[in-house]
């Protein structure tokens, strides 16, 4: 008999996010699921890390008998309490991160705690999946995008994912007409800052934009979203901008 | 007459690290300089962004004369309210980063406060630059990389970076043999946490782990570290991963 496929769900809204529970639902009898998220939400932590503080982790029994801890830290935090504390001698055969509540399609990947926690499993080799549905309401309708992940996650779990240790999958709102594997697409936030006083009289600055794609190529996650697909982009952590090296070595000639 | 450079210097220590002052010294005669950084340290906030909280601006008054604030945020907030608020209609000509007390070589680029802030001035056409010297102490000893940081900074000024807009410069700590445009190398951590027990009786997990190199090509950064080079990669936001593509394509094949 095959083994049993061990599962980590994580994400980055916290764990009593529906998305979440959308996502245990959708993997809970590909294999043996442990959940470890955060305890609150952590929208937009990136790849943020916990250094200068202790981590505090909690058993929770809110998933029908699947195992679940609670973490103080950001999503990356729980991987890797997941992978070296809590499962420490049963390495992951799979990470799925999500459902996130909002786009990761475009740039949104690198402000992501969905996509860095799913980052995080796959430095260590582990195949990871980051998934978001472009509804950023607490309520969002999981039901029509499951049995898409569902399929996603068993071909990766039966055929492995070739040379990609990490997807970001992200699902258009409505009605869906396939699945498009897609390069990055080149959008950016226009951002602005809304400006008021507080009780207290002190001025703040709150955070607010809009998402702006002048992108034309149609081979991007966003130009297969805007078809109604879902978009999978195979993902990496080299950050190196390969072809600008050359235009940079003058910088060698420096000496002092 | 040539237009004086606007340079935005930021950081992830915190306005009061030593790296700081030492960068803002290596560009003060180059341009007119703006500090915004972070009012506490963030270390390892990759690329958090605040997005649920109002964000706060302090002038300060600690660096003869320069323009100076303090913010509530991550190091990436810092560049957002510096490009969107405190200097909202003047574009930077130039946006340095650090210097980050530690290294930023390798993997740790994802996890870095100093290379996220950078990033994102790169992401709206600044040239940006993260400076790490690999030095985790408080009163690290920035002079003698001091004179190739202004050569490098000078250069980017007077003749851009070609194709690149994002340069991860790392400094190893004494004698410096020259400077080497690499690539980023291969390195992981392997992790552990030390765990505990609190004043109260509640366990804790403190991250700490060893930094392991298994990459044997000599066109890395942590290479040119080894050798005591300064190296530079230029480093970008694609996080696409090519080669990868192809051989996920048969998830297109999923119907429902």
């Amino acid at each position: 008999m095959k083994k049993k496929a061990h599962i980590l769900v994580t994400n980055d809204d916290g764990i009593l996010a529906p998305g979440l529970k959308a996502l245990v639902d959708i993997v809970s009898d590909l294999g043996e699921v442990v959940i470890v998220a955060p305890d609150s939400p952590q929208s937009g932590m990136g790849h943020a890390i916990t250094i200068d503080d202790p981590l505090r982790i909690n058993e929770v029994h809110a998933f029908n008998g699947i195992r679940a801890y609670e973490c103080s830290g950001t999503p990356v935090d729980c991987v890797k309490l997941a992978m070296n504390v809590i499962d420490r001698d049963r390495p992951f055969d799979l990470c799925v991160s999500g459902i996130n509540h909002g786009s990761n399609a475009s740039i949104n990947i690198i402000y992501s705690g969905t996509l860095s926690a799913a980052m995080e499993a796959s430095l260590v080799g582990v195949n990871s999946i980051g998934f978001s549905l472009l509804d950023y309401s607490f309520d969002a309708d999981f039901s029509k995008c499951a049995p898409y992940l569902k399929s996603i996650c068993k071909q990766v779990l039966d055929e492995g994912m070739q040379e990609a240790k990490l997807l970001n999958v992200n699902i258009p709102v409505g009605d869906i007409s396939g699945i498009k594997v897609c390069r990055q697409g080149e959008a950016k936030w226009v951002e602005d800052f809304q400006q008021g006083t507080d009780p207290r009289g002190k001025k703040y600055y709150w955070l607010t934009g809009s998402f702006e794609n002048k992108d034309p190529r149609n081979d991007t996650d966003i130009n297969a979203l805007d078809h109604q697909y879902i978009s999978v982009v195979p993902s990496m952590h080299d950050l190196t901008d390969y072809p600008a090296i050359a235009g940079i070595k003058s910088l060698e000639s420096i000496t002092i």
